[in-house]
């Protein structure tokens, strides 16, 4: 398939001389760098960086450009992605009984704002919880959750996981916490939208504490889910205004305004290989 | 003196009629309603009002309607204030290292954005610690506080705040944790500002905490202070977008920009009676 | 019908004991005030007032109360209105290609979050365009519009409003300029999402004119539609920052959020009755 | 002088390895990237960038890099700068009566936040109009303006700037319009702050207007001065939600803080050489 646009994305223990490394290996390719972030974290000594490019010769391919590359990234000792911005992600959207974050991500994606294969919608709830939401083609599984089941369905679940070749979880207000076992083998690719601005309000019902304390302005969060529940690096946060006047049943409703952009922006920037794991912390280079 | 403008604040057990009940009053008194807000709490049954009044008679005095109000205000077990708009708060400003909320409402008293009576500036750090700043002719008072001497100092605090007759006190960025005792005698009539958006990141060096947990804004509250920790009735919160390239010292500068205009909000909404406690929460009928 | 909740607005020439009066008769007819605000227009010397109000005896009947207020009205030169809060309003939805606002009405609709009756969805495109969203029972009607036969459909779509008893009209990203005198017939009872910062880049293709202006936040106006194009009274404002790096067409991404939660807020407080016209301004009072 | 970080800008024709050229050049003469933005405007063809670099030998001096450059520089036809981070830029500050900027710009400077060399306070006002504020040994020039003097004292103005070797004239709420030669003069070195969210409300008393029109929210702007007025390649913009309650003397005390925000934020990106004229607009690689 011929190269339309790539992305590389890369850290690494930083050293004069990676920029001219990286963007001379990409000029030699034929490649034009079209969009470029770096960041170099102080603290940690680490590197990192995002290049968007193209080739000047449409028929150029992109598999021996990443080939190529090993040799620069093994050099470094990078962590690294090349990802051809044609190749659509595989995304599963999990979902409880609120459904405005599914709604919203659902739409986003019919227009082609978010272009991504939504491969499975699974939920605690059956199909006719979302009875007016058209889900086209996309597969449902209703997966029950019990306190007793827990650990089988959430097997059901990984098995899903594998089988679909799914490389983004998203917890769409999924209401349901995943075992620290699975949140292991979902690390880095699994993200969840919490109802309050983190660290304030962690645990259930965010909303309802944060009216109980009185706070002025209310908020959400997108983090990628770790066994540390509520923890976990934070790609996105937002927040809006409150007053007394709202009770927590208003909290509830404005918070799904902010809910449903901060899930659909960290989406996006995941799925544009824009989010990179900074150890518990995340590197976002905005669009 | 005559009444130019005034302002009445109540909060009181809800049942029907006290609008009526109040308004009546006031217009039969000969004043005319300016502006006007209440709140109920459905919570807990309590009513809220504040009302900006004026006389049609501009020679009519204040105290003969307040003097009135008591049999009103009894019948409803209210709790309520009566003030002169002219007659200016007395203020004692408290101070540290860091001067930018102090030079901030010094600024903003000057050309009569904030009126008020500012009494006294106190800090732990000697005078010269703000060398350039000009105190008009404001007393200050250096109390270094040590591990020993903190009692002592506290007392001497307190001593100052009844003999200036201080009505409000400001930690202005005080870096000094108040006693319980004297927190509790300046109860409801002292203002802290905190630099996070609590209840995030209570404690000691907030922007270090934020830059460790990698939130992606931060910001600042002013509450009243309690004998609890940063745990007292929020009066106002703001916040800025940060991202990944800010360091702890990045958001040590973006945060004074927050904290000044968050305390000075607070501080002009508290002088203009906009704000009333609700056990440990506030109603705020914001300008 | 028994009165759950009811809300007054009224407007009037201001003069003391507007309050008294008007507490005083709830109060006497038996009513609890849930929430007033009220605002007195220093310039104009016009008064405006919403108050929320229920009834101590839940088999109170409304229409006495409203006609009962006739005489009160009358003697201070009120425009009001009295509603009951459980009588849905009804609206009619007009869209072109862009369906993100139609979507986003459909669904908070749905969820109850902004209570209507959905009297026609309207468009100059046709049913198919669509295709993934559910219009439950919602007749919908084709009306292409041409040079040629725009007085014609603005006829049938009148008629359509008065068939229908329509009391809202909203442009949800309706692309096609009403006329005069369509306009000057559905004054005050259309409702327009202009996808600009108003005054700011009026007329056609707003988001073109913002990135070749190179602003730095962009934003959208819910207004009244009146003959004046894009001057109409406005009811609610939001921005978001962008930078050097979007296109055109990431402002129309953007936009999209900003249009969907200005015209849901407009059309909420609309038909909350929190929106009084103020001559060519309006006095908003906010939840 | 070793040195210690500079900051390379450029912006030229884009065209393949640019970025391996520049950044390979600086590794050959012993320098490390800390920072890097870069911006491709496709619409016009043209590549933006900045980079923040050290040496890793400390002793290294920054001139023969400088010279060095010339070459990578003239084949690609690049616009340049390269400046030594700790060489403080000259900059002369423009007020009229209001000095609510000067205040804040003057504290800034005073504790290191925005670190330049102030060589002049000029005003069409006193000195005395200032009385409590320390100018400490900034020289102060009194040049009040009439209809007849203008020319003459904008030719000492400029005469000033000459002789000071003044660098950036910030115009902080100067409220005498800039002739069209002077602005020329001027051009790209001279940063002025208009108190409306522009293109709204261009020309004089810009929060009446607001105030006029009814908007829900009211912005600033720091812009770069041009011969056409309020036209000029915008910086930095910000705004605040306000509502019917305003009078136009809340909108000016309101924006005060704006102004000062959004100024403060656009003089420190032009002394950090972050931001970069695209023809009538700007890029700025924000911190």
């Amino acid at each position: 398939m011929p190269l339309h646009k790539a992305v590389l994305t890369l850290s690494c223990p930083n050293q004069p001389g990676i920029v001219a490394r990286v963007s001379t290996y990409l000029f030699e390719q034929g490649c034009n760098i079209l969009e470029a972030h770096q960041f170099d974290d102080t603290e940690t000594g680490r590197f990192f960086m995002r290049i968007l490019f193209n080739a000047v010769d449409p028929a150029t391919a992109l598999e021996p450009i990443r080939d190529g590359f090993t040799a620069t990234a093994d050099a470094y000792a990078m962590r690294w992605t090349m990802r051809d911005c044609d190749e659509q992600r595989r995304v599963m959207l999990l979902v409880s009984k609120f459904d405005h974050c599914l709604a919203d991500l659902l739409y986003r994606w019919r227009i082609g704002e978010i272009p991504m294969k939504i491969i499975a919608i699974v939920s605690n709830h059956p199909r006719a919880t979302y009875g007016e939401q058209d889900f086209a083609d996309i597969p449902f599984h209703h997966l029950p959750v019990t306190r007793d089941n827990k650990a089988e369905q959430e097997a059901k679940l990984l098995r899903l996981v594998e089988e679909t070749g799914t490389e983004l979880v998203v917890l769409a207000r999924y209401m349901q916490v995943l075992s620290n076992a699975l949140s292991a083998k979902l690390s880095g690719r699994c993200i969840n939208i919490h109802h309050s601005f983190l660290p304030g309000f962690k645990g259930a019902k965010p909303y309802h504490q944060a009216h109980a304390r009185g706070v002025k302005l209310i908020g959400a969060t997108a983090h990628y889910v770790t066994a540390d529940l509520d923890e976990g690096p934070i790609i996105e946060q937002d927040v809006e205004r409150i007053s007394h006047h709202d009770s927590a049943d208003d909290l509830v409703r404005k918070g799904r305004d902010i809910e449903r952009r901060v899930l659909a922006r960290a989406i996006a920037w995941h799925l544009q290989d824009r989010v990179i794991l900074n150890d518990h912390k995340t590197v976002v280079f905005r669009d």
